[in-house]
């Protein structure tokens, strides 16, 4: 309670008067979003170690602002960019939730980004660019009305999550309740760069992050916006991937025919992975994926099938995957392109054979595959079409002397992860969500998304179970990413239910 | 003689003695390299005009100082780049030889030039850049040795084909002979844009070029270095492909095995164009070129094979082509990969599965192939594929009701040219190529490269032949391209040679 009391010190001494928090919803929200605008102009890359310590400064301040005891926690290697925690406790609590998001962001291009954004200048915008969207002005708590939505890196993936949870608190003590359960909060600001240093923040701090339940606040809702707790995640990995030409660029004319194309060859490995449907053509790719439960399957027929509408709306003809049904799909393994590069195309394009092609591969990962396994799969994929793997730049010696050369490197990712669908306290979290929401929620054996919750798993012997808050038309991942207000809305009192369960 | 000695006069004026030419080499060779110095700093690039503009005036500034008479030729229409026509009129003369080169060069990305270098800056360097090539200081007259290189867009292909016949020209007169052909030159402003107002051009002014022969001065001598005479090119077209994935990009989590990736449409579908020894593989896509004739054959089989040579420098353990000898792959169609995109690679990939992918196509042709007919066979080939083939950014409508959508957009392209092996003023010319280098004269069927020749043999019923004179390895068409400065020496006393040819 001394905490509560603190929070409410706080609140007064910012000047918000207590008795007038429910009239005045309207000036509560103008507030939130004002300093989530703040929040959003910070940028929140792996390349920018000073924006992301400054993201966890503002968390810092948010926790401050709401009574929230805060605190960095370091990992074991001074390059670890440092956890923010924060802990609500609760005398006579018997247990203990711990709630967690990332405050760090995916990398950037700013030139793909829609003239009148840019990733960390937040706008108002009225619909996703892609539809139409336009620019409504900078963001602002006081310009900004429920139907828009923010566009900034981290609008959504995951600084969302971070802004929800902690007015979901101030929501929760607002509304005149208190929290039964002692509450931690654990924001992590490097799960984009694949979370390289998790692992040793919770040994370090072991005691400190001890919980019976962690709740993950991250990702996107269905497409039809239903609720869902979601019981697992996919693993990932990427494999970068280069082949190479001649030594230099070659006139496409003197040389075509003759000179081998690196780009063509790259284009022949990659095409080899997939069948026409899209599936993974690798032989023995999915056999250490552990088939389903019987549970698994039943909670899987009962996902509402969103495909038709999503197919609709992103303008897919037919989708890939042989007719399986999207939620039984993201249980798989995956082999996606996520860029291609070789030589020029449009106007800066040449009649040149290329010295060399790169692509870099997304694996997401089953319950049953480890990371090591399936990059060795690739690698042993490229070997038995003829080529020569190496992880380095290759000398002039290793290009002459091999005929097919790849360059392969892989970063560190981290398996799967799947919670028991049967745990009790999950079922608590899920009626919190049902009454919240005053729907059904609908229990996903696994999100098609990545969080090294296989770490936490291993190292706190803990159960993880993510409840998603973002619109899924969010542009997570890539150019103009953006959060629509009214699931931020949402989202808070979803989140205030959550925590306030015993 | 009305024009030699106007341009005596015209080299008195520039303060040139003309006795002492012989005795003043260097002086001579400085000031004509101090002066192709400053033509290739006029940027000579299709997207810029006004810079074709200035390469013109530079070229018609050359001829004065020659006493060549020159003049512009447009074309049929406003949009043409002038050409630059010179000539010499010898009274008695009983034939008159045409002489042609370009001076535009190929699109320019300065980004992968290497540091020091710039398309439009040319600088002095030691050897190619991608051999460990130095920056020696600006290109200068004074500075340069004849072991150097200049390096700089077009140093190579092809305003070196301007320079060498204007100083061939110089030369032959200053030598104290005089040509016995009337000697007409065409210095082509579009070339790399595909020649797309030549035959305007050609009809436009039909009787000032009348000519029994033309000899185009372009491309690159063999690696070995040995003189060739060339009897014919490929025709060539590019195509454009773009495959569209969904509307907006996504997290390659949350929808991998289910939205189809439009990297790997197109990877599918320009793998299967060739098999895994670089051949096409399309069905029948080389039907329609014209078999090899028994000279053709003859011809091919006293051609040095420079191929194990070539492998070596190139780092190319293992060349496409099935085994064939590499005079003979270039008499053949090609698909060659100019460059392909899609998302990110580096450090700026990410998860997401792109909205499109791109690729840009160079075709050449052989005799017998039609440009429509070779675009046509991909357009054909990719319906086999299950693709509907539009030319268009496509609507909304068309993405949502196509499995497979593929833009495919080529530009207007033209046919290949051979001329006949046994025409006796072909003789001529490889006999004074022979005399100039004082070794056998290799004739090549057909070079690797392309140039609009089919257009001026149907507007102008003349024979065709081709005289190389750069090193071969000048990146051409790519970055860092260079010209070495003993090619241009060489080249220079070659051609005097074949100017004065009766």
């Amino acid at each position: 309670m001394r905490r509560i009391i603190r929070w409410l010190v706080g609140g007064i001494a910012a000047g918000l008067a207590v008795g007038a928090w429910g009239a005045d919803a309207g000036a509560v929200r103008e507030r939130r979003l004002t300093e989530y605008c703040e929040f959003l102009s910070i940028p929140n890359v792996a390349a920018d170690p000073a924006g992301l310590a400054r993201n966890a400064q503002f968390i810092l301040q948010m926790m401050r602002r709401r009574g929230v005891e805060g605190r960095l926690l370091d990992g074991e290697t001074a390059a670890t960019v440092p956890a923010v925690f924060g802990q609500v406790r609760v005398p006579g609590a018997k247990r203990t939730i711990l709630f967690y998001a990332h405050y760090d962001g995916q990398p950037v291009n700013p030139a793909k980004w829609a003239a009148g954004l840019a990733p960390f200048s937040p706008v108002l915008i009225d619909a996703p660019m892609e539809s139409g969207g336009r620019v409504l002005g900078p963001c602002s708590g006081q310009a900004a009305a429920t139907s828009q939505r923010i566009a900034a890196r981290g609008a959504a993936d995951d600084r969302a999550g971070v802004m929800a949870l902690l007015n979901a608190y101030e929501a929760l003590v607002q509304s005149g309740r208190a929290p039964r359960a002692n509450l931690k909060f654990l924001f992590e600001g490097e799960e984009e760069a694949g979370s390289p240093h998790l692992a040793g923040i919770l040994r370090r701090h072991r005691a400190t992050l001890a919980s019976d339940l962690w709740v993950i606040v991250d990702g996107p809702r269905p497409a039809a916006g239903y609720p869902v707790v979601e019981f697992g995640v996919r693993g990932d990995v990427n494999v970068a991937l280069t082949v190479y030409g001649p030594k230099r660029p070659l006139h496409s004319g003197n040389y075509g025919n003759w000179a081998p194309n690196p780009a063509q060859r790259l284009v022949s490995l990659l095409a080899a992975m997939k069948d026409d449907e899209g599936r993974i053509a690798i032989p023995h790719f999915n056999d250490d994926a552990r088939p389903l439960t019987d549970a698994e399957r039943q909670a899987l027929a009962q996902v509402p099938d969103s495909a038709p509408a999503l197919a609709r709306e992103l303008l897919i003809s037919k989708p890939d995957g042989g007719g399986l049904p999207l939620a039984q799909l993201l249980t798989e393994p995956t082999i996606n392109i996520n860029g291609i590069s070789s030589g020029d195309v449009g106007a800066a394009a040449s009649n040149q054979i290329p010295t060399r092609a790169e692509a870099v591969l997304d694996l997401r990962l089953a319950p049953g595959n480890s990371v090591a396994a399936q990059v060795a799969k690739i690698a042993e994929f490229a070997r038995s079409r003829g080529y020569f793997v190496i992880d380095h730049e290759p000398s002039a010696e290793e290009r002459a002397s091999h005929d097919r050369l790849l360059r392969l490197v892989a970063n560190d990712g981290y398996p799967a992860q799947r919670t028991r669908l049967d745990l009790p306290l999950a079922q608590s979290v899920v009626d919190a969500v049902a009454r919240a929401s005053g729907s059904t929620v609908v229990r996903v054996v696994s999100v098609g998304g990545s969080l090294p919750l296989s770490v936490i798993e291993q190292e706190l012997q803990v159960p993880i179970l993510t409840i998603p808050i973002v619109n899924y038309d969010n542009n997570q991942h890539a150019e103009n990413e953006n959060v629509r207000i009214d699931y931020l809305w949402s989202g808070i009192e979803l989140l205030s239910e959550v925590l306030a369960i015993p």
